[in-house]
């Protein structure tokens, strides 16, 4: 057992990492660009908050918090992409998968196992509780851009149509969130943060 | 219903000012001062890993984790107040009761209320999941501090004694943890990372 948790120890030591893992947004207050680990936080929050608001009754907000817990730690060996740099985004997924293999391989089998299907799900967004973390995990940039000024969105000459043809997945999870992301993101156009 | 989603993203919107709050704690790869919401987030992760080691049979993993997503924010107005500050320490509590109003106040009553009552039970330390994850923020530091060649400890002049005084807490959550958590501290005592 001993063994086991020094196993585990290493785990959350090495993982740390995520936390040197920089963004494209920035944070509200003193717009310096947010790392993987405190995107991971907020996501969270974000999701004890707004569950309600799932498509889905009776969503397993446990297996929701898991999935957004451990989405990024590939980044650790893949880095952060872009959502709007289509060339590093044709191979993000392999290039993740190899770093699932790694990071989650650091762990005891049963759990890297298991945390290695709750990415897999995740990726695959086809259970309500992978529809509802991806919502929250694509809702959540477009909340920080439309607090900044659309600057980053500017700064990379992202329009309103790519940002909807991205995240109209939100939809899947929740039509609520969706449906206020689109209106927010029109306020961001009418305020001219981003163009159309 | 979108005057409730809007009070709740404001709420969202607010307290990403969590991630500018630091911490005494520093990163183990970039030696730079950890921020309340990264910690939170890895907090969040040791649970999801660790639960296992939990003294307690049965425990409510999910309360567990809303508790440590909630449980630094009313430091977005209180500030983080360093353990072993004996003088702030004392007043802690109650400058943290007043942020908890104001913070958990912004969103809709029965939110307020529900999310108030977790920061009290995490604080109460009383329930087996208050407990838990008492021990895991407790370990946390710990851990990052002994990767860290122990500056932090050695800055402040703090000591194994007044170490295990501070957190012989975690073995209330997890005796398993506690017993590597003494462990790995008598091993950073040995090293010379911090005096007896």
């Amino acid at each position: 057992m001993s063994a086991r948790l020094e196993q585990q120890v290493r785990f959350i030591v090495e993982v740390d990492r995520l936390k040197e893992i920089f963004r494209q947004t920035v944070c509200i207050q003193s717009r310096r660009p947010e790392n993987d680990a405190e995107h991971s936080w907020h996501l969270c929050l974000m999701v004890i908050v707004l569950a309600e608001h799932a498509n889905a009754a009776g969503l397993d907000v446990l297996r929701v918090l898991k999935m957004l817990i451990l989405h990024d730690l590939v980044e650790i060996d893949a880095g952060d992409t872009f959502a709007f740099d289509a060339a590093r985004m044709a191979d993000q997924h392999a290039r993740e998968a190899v770093a699932a293999d790694r990071i989650f391989g650091l762990l005891p089998a049963d759990q890297a196992q298991a945390f290695r299907a709750l990415w897999d799900e995740f990726e695959a967004r086809a259970t309500p509780e992978a529809q509802f973390a991806t919502a929250i995990d694509r809702f959540h940039p477009m909340l920080l851009h439309c607090h900044t000024e659309g600057a980053t969105w500017r700064k990379h000459g992202v329009t309103q149509a790519k940002i909807i043809a991205r995240n109209s997945v939100i939809g899947d999870g929740s039509a609520a969130v969706w449906a206020y992301a689109e209106k927010m993101l029109q306020a961001a156009v009418d305020a001219g943060y981003v163009g159309t």
